[in-house]
């Protein structure tokens, strides 16, 4: 028996099965400096502890996305090591900030399978919870990955789709436990833009871009203990190009969208998502938003606003697709979430 | 109104005014750890906390330049997003470390202002404060940037030319409050010699050089939330360069002159500093220093030493500047500070 | 007299002296998080505080080889500036564990010397030992380089080669005190197998592959303070190549063992190792195993593994030496070490 692990295929998932993933994780400041090294993150919340206490947190808490990361990538070698494409996200809820000194672990449950009528492949639907040293849930979400089939006569299992929610309601969204933003300082966190500053259907290029390297791309995924091989081994694939994880196009243009959006403090909800073309070390990623909806929220002067976040590589912002529905080759990124922002 | 960050003009500043710098920031052990990374940085001081007790002080502190950059980093949104050149900098002092847990803002206030006989162009002068999360100021310098005008039209301002210090007076340097060399030890160190041994006059060539990559000086300058465009996107210039931060340089040569100034444990004061030519990924960088000065300060054992640091792009050391009088084209970096050094 | 360290040469060693290394190092979580971002690092023990507390110790201790590269980067300056080649390793002893917040300092004893035959270099043999704050050995190794000499003319010293262990018996190793893997998490840590499953004489593709960047190995031998040139200096050789670190190479290959070696939790002993074949950055290290022998150990639940690692530059796996005795050219890393597992 081979000790590495293969990865699991299209027909070794059941529907309902819980898979527990290997790796807990503690994190500490170390990781909140190198997400600040790695990207060009400045969101006040997740920068000062001081900052952080004046809005009734305890510290300043890891950028959201450092939980999404380290959740994400304790599930590659068990949902997405064979699979050929990531297709979606969907009801993604942050329940709970996550401090230096925690603990991570994540835990999948198969909610969906549909075998593709090729035969060779099927589409894994799991939703995803992380959860801290204390057993709470910081955050789940569903994703979808299409696998590929090993032994090709395994029979197809029941076709099962998850009815999924497209957004989330507003009420679905947790804010964090003593969140108070009556108190907030604009001049401090950096642009004076408050919620009702923000019309519906309002675009905001954010102007600024990074060119991306290989070293950065990588030390990112493997801080998050992502193994996927096509990461990293640049003799994988015939071209000699090594992807960039997905994970690191969202963080690069969450942050690049602080110019416009300082005040979009953290992220509560993911809507969906979609990596629409590959990205490559020397793309320039810029990125632009749409404001798709505001709402209110039952913390004291805490509103939050639904974003879509585009990335490019380099395109022109506020073009999506082409006339034939397709995302247009300079996108890289279409994500559609939910953020807190003072009212 | 667009919700990005365009900076200011130069119209926009008034004498005397102040600015709150935004996002203020966390450091912890995950800084000190990237700065080890990303420079050869090895005085004892900040390398250890038991050298640092030994020293009378409570733990290691961030290296000074930790401070400098993440004191600097928060101004360039308001004061250099247009600059067209940084020109200089006086009066820095050092006025108390700065720790794993400490939370950094920064202020400036407008000194000086002068518009060029251009009409297209003026020089703003700033004295920058940071400060920690008791209010306390850990370090003020002065710089002076030439920053665009957009309004060609906008009424030049009175001229104000501030007057400043060619040098401090060692009595204008602050020495940590406990800092302690009579016990000092040399060995740990890694050199043994101390203030008595340098002389004026006397130049030390670094030996050792580091050739930077793209990644390296990129993951610096975005740790110290510096968001400077052009030094991350390969787009914005027409050559494809990405400039690097000058502070890169700066931290690369002091880190490199351990080599034969082990010693020179603190920078508390920086008298002026030219960057005397752009440095781009793949310039190999190498550092000599000249003895300036040197004096006693009222601290048990501790001393302090002027010094010239000049960064080269491999150029032959101790060579500055041609017949000219011009900087050769090989200097990166003309920098003169004062440090704290046993005696 | 010059202030910069020259390094020692040949002649400048004497049999029994002690050496104390220069600039001793406080480790914290940064350089836990640096060590996840620049290896695919996920043994579990380190990776996690409550892992860890499971298996009885009081935290995650740092990476094993955070330890090594700590100890072996501060006698760089005093062993191998002058070096011409690293020639092996034995005796190496991982006594105890290091965590966040201890403060390592190391110290040599030369304890073998013998001019080589050309009079012009000789190799030195030391035993090194890394201490905690409390003064505690964390790590002790046997190194042997050899070193030019620059005065041809300096007589030669009387050869005395040590007797050195050719591998550790498995009473000579330290189980970390209060380890107990009786309820070790099988699932948790990320494979199965225990110390049963493996067989004397089994060997082990590693199958992941991570393509190495220039600034990755620069950050990653900086942040251990090892100074040696030919690693940071593009210019320092004719071909403009930089040697990377060969502890980069072990630890490289150590993270990619994780996958099939999941269980393989702590090294405690190194029994000996080649740097068979300089590496550059554009290789794409790969990783086999080879399981050498396996024992007991006095701690609940702990066995010992012995283990070959081989990094290649891609090369087949399984295949170490010609038929003329050498290393493949591809093969850059052969190492012998003991590992604690589960039984």
């Amino acid at each position: 028996m081979a000790k590495t692990n293969p990865g699991r295929f299209f027909e070794d998932y059941q529907l309902g099965e819980v898979i527990d993933h290997a790796v807990p994780r503690t994190l500490s400041g170390g990781e909140r400096a190198l997400y600040h090294a790695l990207y060009p993150a400045r969101h006040a919340l997740a920068s000062s502890d001081e900052f952080a206490r004046a809005c009734g947190l305890p510290a300043a808490p890891l950028d959201d996305l450092v939980t999404f990361h380290t959740v994400f990538g304790k599930t590659v070698p068990d949902i997405s090591l064979n699979a050929v494409a990531n297709l979606g996200y969907a009801e993604g809820r942050f329940l709970q900030p996550v401090y230096p000194g925690d603990t991570l672990h994540s835990q999948s449950q198969v909610i969906g399978l549909k075998q593709n009528s090729n035969g060779k492949s099927g589409v894994v639907y799991v939703r995803t919870t992380g959860r801290n040293q204390r057993g709470e849930a910081v955050l789940e979400y569903v994703r979808w990955v299409m696998v590929r089939k090993k032994d090709l006569d395994a029979p197809a299992p029941d076709t099962f789709v998850p009815e999924l929610k497209p957004v989330l309601a507003p009420f679905d969204l947790a804010v964090p436990e003593g969140l108070d933003f009556t108190g907030y300082d604009v001049a401090l966190a950096g642009e004076p833009h408050r919620l009702g500053d923000y019309e519906v259907g309002e675009t905001i290029d954010h102007v600024d871009g990074c060119t991306i390297e290989e070293a950065e791309h990588m030390m990112a995924t493997r801080l998050w203990q992502n193994t996927a091989k096509v990461h990293f081994d640049a003799t994988f694939r015939e071209d000699g190009k090594r992807l960039i994880y997905g994970g690191h196009v969202i963080s690069m243009a969450r942050a690049l969208s602080f110019n416009g959006l300082a005040n979009a403090q953290m992220i509560v909800g993911l809507n969906g998502g979609a990596h629409a073309n590959p990205c490559y070390a020397g793309d320039t990623v810029k990125a632009w938003s749409e404001v798709l909806d505001t709402a209110e929220t039952s913390a004291p002067g805490v509103g939050a606003i639904r974003l879509r976040l585009v990335a490019t590589r380099g395109g022109a912002p506020f073009q999506l697709r082409g006339d034939d529905g397709k995302y247009l080759p300079d996108v890289l990124l279409d994500l559609d979430y939910w953020a807190l922002m003072p009212t």
